[in-house]
Formats: structure tokens, C-alpha cells, sequence
């Protein structure tokens, strides 16, 4: 059965020795932050300080949205049936799909494509845009990223891309997401705000994180807050309750500076 | 149905506004580490920087063990069959478990129970180390956070006690941890030093974290992991491929420093 | 790494040829029920025909309950967010824990060890009923399998119990179940009538199912439950909807007669 | 918050009572199969004796396929880390994807597309085969439900033909499948033979089953034999073993007559 020899390139383990991508996590300890430990363990390489900084931007920015994304409400369900921690975050990881943290793998591949375009076409990032829009909307595909049910201004949008600028980090994918923003507003007549999974995706393609891993960073960012919903709902209410989607009210502490 | 109206104390969601226990999450970002940010939603305040450094230790040093363990096999196997990222991250945290990373909850618990009745009955750590670890062998309990298949001196629990010595985070539950090492190893004559587990869930008790969420810690370190192999899975090998679960070879960059 | 070899007696699989517990799958096909193919791969043989009925009923039994108990919840959240069958699946798996479905494994441990203090202590079951509802409120323990939030004379329970009356497999189980019932009622001032899955464990204890899979009767009947209730979500409701866990009616055919 | 107010048309409960698709469980239990309420919970009615049958040994053959599959593989491999019942269940579930049990799904839409071809185009199957096959040969895509690792004739999909034969539903998608299996063999100069996963998906067509549920037909046919593997895991097998994927010998009684 040799056949099933195989090789993997991420943690070398050995006796009192473990190597993550060649670095020995000891050394790790205490020296990278989180956010670079991910960059590293995802790319293979540690990221420059700025890049970690806004990795680790990202990672907060979506450590939580309250008690109504489908994420939360499908493991705070399955938490008040009884169940144990990890299966409440299993669940809660389950409902992170298309439609909710999804846009972020859409996105990057929407600005790839356009950016691809561009430069096999030798076209502007507008024309670029504009052709691909116009492909979308006659497959009836809406532009995801943009728009948001709540914010029309989301203040994690404005903050990583501030951030993004300030790290000399915001290149041509920025461009490109607000290239599409600008040219959706002309299309549909209607200004759909780039949302912050759009911002992430933009990011995302700056920092040449692989599209298929771009919800993860949505999914590492949001099991914390996970955890909190599913221990406040084991702490704080009876099991078995019927948990309203809408009819919650917030009791924690008032607005406050850091 | 006004009885369905209940109460979150996590973070309050307007319009263009986000505060995770009172901060508005675009004020956190830059400012805090995603380890400061765990905390906080988790605990409801910000950590000093010190409780922070070690939760982010913490995090670092779970961050991935190599392709073996049943977290990693589990999501592989899931993403191997050609499902989505998001499944075979649920699987992997579904293997996250007793045997599995739920030593953190169970060491805090021994660690939690130690210190009552040390406190209770008036007695000192030794004392009541002896008194809880006969009982447990009375009742062929195993004491959670001791003993490693492969390291005989976990790198990782050394230097998070480093760290927490150096940031002055160590206190009686390290000393605690330190006793049941030392009297497990009279007790069975034989010597089980404590692994990573075992360091972390004496931490989280010194950081006064509830044992319920112990394990979630685990969990919130790993899913990068899971991620990059996942990611790795889909990338390098053939679909529905037999994983052997201790036949391969790691081929990635050699040891290297900082 | 020979020592990895390992045994298993459920099924053999060869080229052209599976046995499942010995028999050639496709004499089984057309020849036995699922029902009885379910039996015979837990518990290793085929059941009689008898007992085929009463576990075709029991699955039957438990097949929906409409839209609110949590595991249909938590499935339509999440196949509302555009995840795969398969995801939606497992999430509403994932909700059959202690509170809902894990009533059978419960009430089967209950009735077992009145069953086996009855005859430690040689006293009759009413004895032993009431020496373990006594021990059990002195813990503030409920019994698992008695009351229902709506049903107050559950139709399940009542055909379940007349079929194993019919079908002669209402033993001693049943009479403890019943035992319970009554001295429960005696002892709170209260009717909490046997609840299907109270049925269901009095009903596999006469079997001689194994308790600890006694909820995997619940979840083999319940997943054509959820598969209907995700197909629903998913063809009828927008993606992203808000699910209120009761404000639904109920549109399709009305009582009919088979 | 009347907006959330939402229909559905799978179950009535009322107290005391519960009807499925009309029906008053309690008068189902006893009179029909779980093939036939599985039938009646997916479709809305109650299916012919006949289509019963069939429903019931296409459950039947599914039930279990050994201990190598990845279903069975991460089932175990979360079982042995000591999750519950339902959290190694669900991992099991997780598995069940596109390369695995997925065949149905994408095997009934090949059917589905060549039996619409012919019907539009006014040509024969055999040209409509040809025709999507070629296309497919383009696209570099595989017919899913032909061919097998192992089986070079799969004594469940003979079964299945036979009975589907014997009951008088094997109408134009047997055809259809059947000409695939042959223009397949002439186009690629190797027969790959339909196996169960593509029977069941020219079965599923006939019986008008929508293509987007035909994967659940496998999932609920394997969790009994996903409840088996999990329960001799834990019986039988120590805690977080390394679980050889093919390593691995049957013991269970030999082949034998029913």
C-alpha cells in the first residue's frame, strides 16, 4: 500500500519540534501576531508588517454582527438544543455560504476577471468594468459586494479602505471596486455602496490571497463572535426558546471610547 | 407573539454603526489586535496589552500540529469528496472534541476544582492536588492536559509559560498545573509533562475565561489550520484520493529563522 | 505500519459482491423493508417480521413535525443562505441533541436502570419507579420522554403502544413507561403524559437497542423531515429571508383519509 | 413585524394532532412504508404500491458500502475523537458531496438535458447521447454515474433494473442511461458500467423526482450504515486511533442465505 504515501508542504512535526511552514511555532509565539501566523499558514510566506496589519484589520472588522446573520441564528438554535460548543460552531460555519460571507470569494473573482480583461483587451478598468456589468446583467447576475440592507455607508468599508491607503497597500484592486461601484450607480440608476465584503474581497485580491479561500478569512474572522452568541445563549437563556429573528433588543454597554 | 422579545448583550447594530460591547468596531480596527478583540467579545472588556500578548500566543501556538490529527483528517476527507470549504471546515471543528482539543475544558475544570478546595478546606495546592488526583484514579479518570504521544517537552507549553512569567500573567493556576505535573509523576511513577493543552487551560483560568469555552480557543486557533489544508487538499491532490493518516512526508521549506 | 490494520463486521465489500451482515445486498433488495435493513445493520441480524412493523412505525412516527422544532430550523437557515443540500443536512442533524430528539437515549437509560434496580433489589417496578423519581428530584433531574408543550395525548404514543400491543412486543418496557407515567403524576399533581420519544425508548428498550443509539432512530427518521423543509425553503422562500420560528401557517392539502 | 408572517405545506400540527401532506401520521403508521411516507413527504402524495417498492430497495441498496468510503471514514474519524452521536453523523453527512453520492444529482441532469435534446430536436436518444456527450468530451466533463473502482458489475444496479422492470417503471430513462453506457463504450473504446449512483438517478427521473433532491435519496439511505460505523467505532476501537483507509479486514459473519 504504498501507493498512499503522500506529501503535504503546511507543519512539520517532530519530536519537540513543530515547524510551520519552516518557522518553529515557539519562535512564532510571541513575535508574529495572529493575523501573520494566518498569512503565513495560508501563503507560505510571513507577511511584511504592513500586510499583517491589515489582515489583522479584516479579522476584526468581521468578528461579529450582531444576533440576526443566519450564521448566529443557526448556532445559537442548535446550541439551545443542548448540543456541545463545537457543534453549535459547526453549524454557525455551515450557514456561511453564498449569500452570507459569500461575496467575498464573488468578489475577488469579479475584480480578477476584470482586471484580466483589462489587460487582455488593453482597456481601461472603466470599459473593463463596463463590459462585464453588462454580461452580468443579461445573466441576470447581481454584482456581489455592493449594497447592504442596513448600512449605506458601512463604517469597515470606509475604515479598511482608509487603512489600506494609509499602508500603501490599496493598488489597482481598489480601483477596480470602486471603478464598479461608480459604473453600477450609472447602470441601475441606484447607488449601491461597496459593502465591507466587498472591501474585503478588494483587499484580498491586493494581498494575492487565492479566491477560494476568500470567505475563510470571513469564517476565521466571525467563529469568536460565534462563540460568544452560543455562550450567552447557553448562559443566558432557557433552552429549547423560540429565537425571534428580528424582536431582539441590545442590553449591553452604551457606545464608548477606546 | 411579544413573548418572543429577548436580549443580546454582544453588539448593537444601527445604521452605519456597529460597537462590539460598546466599541464601534471601525474604532477597533488599527487599534486592537484580533487576540484584544477575541477577548473582548468573549469576556465583554478590553484585555490589558499583557492579556493580550498571551491570548495572541495562545492563538499562535494552536494555530496547526501537521496533517494528522482527526481535525485535519476529518477535512480533508470532507473536502477530498469535492464539498464546499465552508463543510469541511464544520467537519474539522466537529472533530475537535473530548479526545481532541477538549483537554483545555477538562484541565480547567482539574485546575478550577484544585484551587475550591485548596481554598475551601483550608489546605495547601499539594495537599489538594493529591486528594482530587486519587479520586480520579479511584474512578479511572485520566487527568486532562497531561502526556503527549510525540513531544516529551511541548515547545509550546514552555514558552507560554515563559511568556506569562515575562508578563507577569502567571499565578496560582500555573502553579497549580505545575503541582499536577509533579505529583502525577509520584503518583504513577512516571513522568507526563504538561502539553499544550494543559498550559493553555491553566492560562484561561488566570484570565479568569469560563471553562465552558475553553475548547473555543482551540477551535479559533485552528480553523486557519484547517484552511491551509483544506486549501492544500483541493489544490495538490487527486479527488477522493485514500488519506493515510500517518504516511506522508512533509516537503515544505526547510527550518528556518525569523 | 502494519499496526494500523484493523476489523470491522458490518459490511464486505468485494468486487461485484456486498454483504451486509452476511447477505448479498441485491437478495436483500425487493425482500426485506428498510425498516428491517435498518435493524439488521445495527444490531447484526434480521429482525422478525414483527418487529420490522414496529420499527417501520416508529420510523413513520417521527418522520416531521412541521416547521419549528430546531433541527428544521436550523436546517432552513441554513440552505436559506444558498448552502448545499448536504450542509442544510447536517446543521438540522446537528440540532438533534439533548433537549429535542435526545429524549429516546434518555428515557431508554431510565428505564433500563429501573428495570435492572427492580430486579437487583427484587422489588416490584413501582418500587423501583419511585425510588429513582425520588433520587432524580432530590437532583433536580426531569424524566426525559413525559410531557409535550402541546400535545397532551400525543396520537404517535398511543399507536406506537397498540401496535407493539398487537404485534406482541409490549413487554416490560412498556409497563415501566407506563409505571412512570403514573407515579410521576402522583408524585408532581400533574399529568406529564408518555411523549413519542418516551414511546419510542420504552419501544427500542424491547428490542434491545443499544441506548446510546437510541437518538440515531430520531435522526434516520427525521432527515426525509429536513430534505422536505430544505427543498421548500429553497424553491419557495427568497434566499436571506428572516425565519420566524412560529408565525407560519400551514397551505397545503387538508386531512384526508389514506 | 407581520412581514415575517410564512407559509408552509409540508405538516399540520395542531394539538393532539399531526398531519403529514394531509395525512394524520398515527392513521400512516402501520398502513404505509417509510419508503412511501419518504415519497409522500418529498412529492406531496402518496406513491403506488409499485413506485413504494421501488423507493424502498433503491434505500435498501444504499444502506452501506464498507468502511472505505469518505463518509464512513469522517464519521469515524470524529467519532473516535469522543463527539457525539450527531456531530459524527453530520460530518458523515458533510462527505457526501459532489465525488461521493453526488452522482445522482448530476447523473439525473444528464438524463434530464438528453431526454429534453431528443424531445426538442425531434432526434433519437441515441443521437441526443451523442450529442451531449461530445459536448461534454469538449468541456473536458465526465458522465457521472458510470464506471465504478471496484464493481465491474454492480449487482445493485442489475437489481434495481430488474425490479424497476417487474414493477413496470422502467420507462425512457432506463433507455436513456442504458444508450449512454453504450454510445460511452463506443466514444471512449471502454465500457464503464452504470453504477448504483447512476441507476438510482434514471430510477429517480422516472419517478419525476426534482434532480436537486436526488442526493438526499443517498443520504438518507446511508445514515443507518453512517449509525453503524460511528457505534462500532466507539464500541469496538480505541479513542483517536489512526483509522487506515484501506487497511482493514471484515469479521463479520460469512455470506449466507436469507
Amino acid at each position: 500500500m504504498d501507493e498512499l504515501h503522500w506529501k503535504t508542504s503546511i507543519t512539520d512535526i517532530k519530536p519537540n519540534k513543530i515547524c510551520v511552514r519552516g518557522y518553529p511555532v515557539d519562535k512564532l509565539m510571541g513575535k508574529v501576531s495572529f493575523a501573520q501566523a494566518v498569512y503565513l499558514i495560508l501563503k507560505g510566506e510571513l507577511p511584511s508588517e504592513a500586510v499583517g496589519k491589515l489582515i489583522e484589520a479584516i479579522l476584526v472588522s468581521s468578528i461579529d454582527h450582531g444576533a440576526t446573520p443566519p450564521s448566529v441564528l443557526a448556532a445559537r438554535t442548535v446550541a439551545s438544543t443542548g448540543a456541545e460548543l463545537n457543534a453549535a460552531i459547526a453549524a454557525g460555519v455551515l450557514a456561511i455560504s453564498r449569500y452570507h460571507g459569500g461575496a467575498i470569494e464573488e468578489g475577488m473573482k469579479l475584480f480578477l476577471e476584470i482586471d484580466r480583461r483589462a489587460e487582455a483587451n488593453n482597456i481601461s478598468f472603466k470599459e473593463a468594468v463596463n463590459e462585464v456589468l453588462k454580461e452580468m446583467k443579461e445573466k441576470k447576475k447581481r454584482a456581489s459586494g455592493f449594497g447592504h440592507r442596513l448600512h449605506t455607508q458601512d463604517p469597515r468599508t470606509k475604515k479598511l479602505f482608509f487603512m489600506a491607503e494609509e499602508l500603501g497597500l490599496a493598488g489597482k484592486f481598489v480601483r477596480i471596486a470602486l471603478t464598479v461601484e461608480e459604473e453600477l450607480a450609472n447602470l441601475i440608476g441606484k447607488r449601491l455602496p461597496i459593502n465591507v465584503d466587498g472591501a474585503i474581497a478588494a483587499l484580498l485580491c491586493e494581498l494575492e490571497i487565492p479566491p477560494e479561500i476568500g470567505n475563510a478569512f470571513f469564517i476565521m474572522a466571525r467563529v469568536p463572535g460565534l462563540v460568544a452568541h452560543i455562550h450567552e445563549e447557553k448562559r443566558r437563556m432557557k433552552p429549547m426558546r423560540k429565537i425571534h429573528p428580528q424582536d431582539y433588543e441590545y442590553d449591553g454597554p452604551r457606545e464608548r471610547d477606546i
